[in-house]
């Protein structure tokens, strides 16, 4: 989600009318602390990860996985008793991956560890060259032209660890653009240090971009431990030759979809509260951090709420969406936005839970001034779960960008994110590496948080405007 | 090393003939104290494991790079200053593996990561059937004749840790004959939850065996969460099939080599101290903490006594060996000990460095009684390391064990292996793994063991006698 949070923070003020302060209703408190407590003392939530990983296990969007867990996500929204349950139709280009090996060749000769990055061509058989490294993608984009030429580049910056993932942003530069500014230096093909915070053997992948007129060459993410060996070599002061033979490549459109549950509300169901998680993941783990917690957290949350006696039934409807193709481009959500762009001031807010499985530690919003109160009234609903209010930093969550960008107002309930870049995008994002308390104070703030935002008197900014900025 | 660990301890008691007792003189006393806090302050252990890991990466006995890694180590002895270099040749079995693929089929279907266990036979193709679970090999073995009839077994027993890593024996039977018994029931290939502790998504190998009688089925690891997740599966109450496709054999014989370097004592030149440490690895790592480290303390080690003026060398000589081939069944170590069977009284004493890079904290032995009281005495140079004498317990490293078979007295420097196992024979076993102080202060363990052993007024016990097993 990180890519997006440059662009977010320009929509945190959102539509700043002068008009009537928004409220929680009083009596809204209660049943939304009830919701909170009921879900810390135990939810379905690592249930709902467990089953959708390990029978689905990766989904590559477009892939036959993908579609087994479109359709499993019906079936857990409609178990779960959701009120109405349907899918929304995504067109996607199709990827695939098949074996990639790496090695250095000559007196150094060993195998290494890489992995294709997403969108990336093959190497059409083994192709060897000379590496040239650079310390960052700047960097590279300062050698003299043409001097590239025949040889593998090799971006070797490390991405640095913080508890809000904010080492990402500078890092992942290399693995989006790098392609394209080493094939304009007329490289052949470019590895980069993979963008993750581990010093385990695992390749991180994740999506990369070419542009029309430059040459598409071949590009895959080393292993950290790689990189730092490939570093070693080259320091010995000898050319360092790799061997590169990997199959990637895009093979067609496919039709996917966003997956959406929803609980009805008992006075203005077509007004709705977003939360949600992408229900697609990459091809190499199992998708569990990235993003099946989210979707565990956000149906369960949905659930408690629709557990609720209909009497308490919040005024708008919460609308849980597991949107498909976040990986390859937000795909899903740009295709929710533009069908539902006449409805954008029908959506009060949005959320998505795309961070991994750690603790919620803040609640942060992008809402018109006037609506601020209720935030921090939200927030002191969620303060016992060890969430503070933070104002005036932050972003949505990736699959929430391309709404906000037409006007929803967004919050964010932002997780500890310190180790999340361990295992994103890598073989090891597995079950094992959630723990099922945390995911149940995940759903206690989010069923809490969409329980008072859809029980608002008066809205938190929504307003229909051109996007800000197609990303 | 644990493998052995019960046979060794047959040896604890050694010779135990009424003798003088066995001293250190105290002139020796403050040499290896000096020696100690030397390498406290700071040795070429790291570079010397950063230099074989980095230019030679993974060495398997019989390839390339093992030939290259005996070059290092001939090289890096004489860099050192050791006073004589040489080399033994091993003839071994030579052993391969090539590309390795396993996916759950049908209603799961579903990649899994698995590794070929050495020694195995590749799946000659695709191979697919029901997968039937056993909790352990005994459970296996109570299976009815014939009713693993066409399925593929799987062993998920679970390594537990200890900072002994005695959760190893009793795992890893699964891995050394899980094959043949469940070809015995007539199972078609076998799969074994790794034997490692952690829970990354990394698959562990390690050697297993083959009998004559019964067919040779192929054999494979699947990392802890991919076990995991067979299990739930499992769980669903629905078969499980596997797809397995990898390749891997032995293709015929090749002479690799032990590689000795002599440090020469001042009084009696042909009695030595042994220690070192395998030169081998598995392919799958860099071989950094097995048994990388280990060769760069004992060479660091014997590099800092040969340091000492003339006048101040140890008695005896110290001799350091990189042992060949330790991972496909210690065949260096046989070959050492055939080689030298008459001279086992002129080896005083040996210990072994392969239990990874953690620090070392009890200095245990198997010596005659009457020279306990000298072990105590070096045990009290090497207390200010953290290290306690431990009487009656733990056992001699693995290429120790064919000597100490033939009579040889043995020391074990046990080192802390808590998260040994995490790494053991994975991708993962890389250099970064590696703190360079807990490597110094292992090199200040051996260089005083080392040096106060071969200053010893008497002997420890060695004596030659028939083997008492050879495993």
């Amino acid at each position: 989600m990180l890519r997006m949070l440059g662009l977010a923070l320009v929509l945190t003020a959102a539509t700043a009318a002068a008009d009537t302060p928004t409220r929680i209703p009083e009596r809204a408190i209660p049943i939304a602390e009830a919701l909170r407590d009921r879900a810390l003392a135990g939810t379905p939530a690592f249930d709902i990860v467990e089953d959708l990983t390990t029978t689905v296990g990766p989904r590559l969007p477009g892939s036959q996985a993908d579609a087994r867990a479109v359709a499993w996500a019906v079936a857990k929204f409609k178990a779960l008793g959701f009120d109405r349950v349907w899918t929304e139709p995504v067109t996607i280009p199709v990827w695939r991956r098949g074996h990639a090996r790496a090695e250095v060749v000559g007196a150094f000769a060993q195998p290494l560890v890489i992995t294709a990055l997403g969108g990336s061509v093959g190497t059409d058989g083994a192709l060897e060259a000379e590496i040239a490294e650079f310390p960052t993608l700047q960097a590279l984009r300062e050698a003299p032209e043409g001097s590239l030429a025949g040889k593998i580049a090799f971006i070797s910056n490390r991405m640095e660890r913080f508890i809000d993932g904010s080492g990402y942003g500078p890092a992942v530069v290399a693995r989006s653009n790098g392609a394209v500014e080493a094939a304009r230096l007329g490289a052949k093909a470019i590895v980069i240090r993979s963008i993750g915070t581990n010093s385990a053997r695992f390749p991180h992948t994740g999506n990369m971009r070419y542009v029309d007129d430059v040459p598409k060459i071949p590009a895959a993410a080393l292993s950290n431990p790689d990189a730092d060996q490939l570093l070693r070599l080259l320091a010995r002061g000898q050319p360092v030759r790799l061997r590169l033979d990997f199959e990637a490549g895009t093979i067609g459109e496919h039709t996917t979809h966003n997956v959406i549950g929803e609980i009805t509300g008992r006075e203005r169901p077509d007004e709705v509260v977003v939360i949600g998680a992408h229900l697609d993941s990459w091809d190499l783990g199992t998708g569990a951090l990235d993003d099946g917690a989210g979707i565990a957290i956000t149906m369960a949350a949905g659930a408690l709420i629709g557990q609720l006696d209909k009497t308490q039934r919040p005024r708008r409807s919460v609308r849980v969406i597991a949107w498909g193709a976040e990986e390859i481009g937000l795909l899903g959500a740009y295709a929710y936005a533009a069908r539902h762009a006449d409805a954008i001031t029908r959506h009060l807010i949005g959320a998505e839970s795309d961070f991994g499985a750690g603790r919620i530690y803040a609640l942060r919003a992008g809402v018109k001034d006037s609506a601020w109160d209720a935030i921090e009234r939200i927030g002191q609903v969620l303060a016992p779960l060890g969430i503070v209010t933070e104002r005036g930093v932050g972003g949505p969550g990736p699959d929430i960008i391309p709404l906000a960008q037409r006007g929803m107002a967004w919050a964010q309930l932002a997780q500890d994110g310190s180790d999340y870049f361990d295992y994103h995008h890598t073989p090891d994002d597995t079950l094992d590496k959630i723990d099922p308390e945390a995911l149940d104070q995940q759903v206690a703030a989010y069923a809490a948080f969409a329980y008072l935002a859809a029980e608002a008197e008066g809205d938190f900014g929504s307003a229909p405007r051109e996007a800000v900025q197609n990303r």
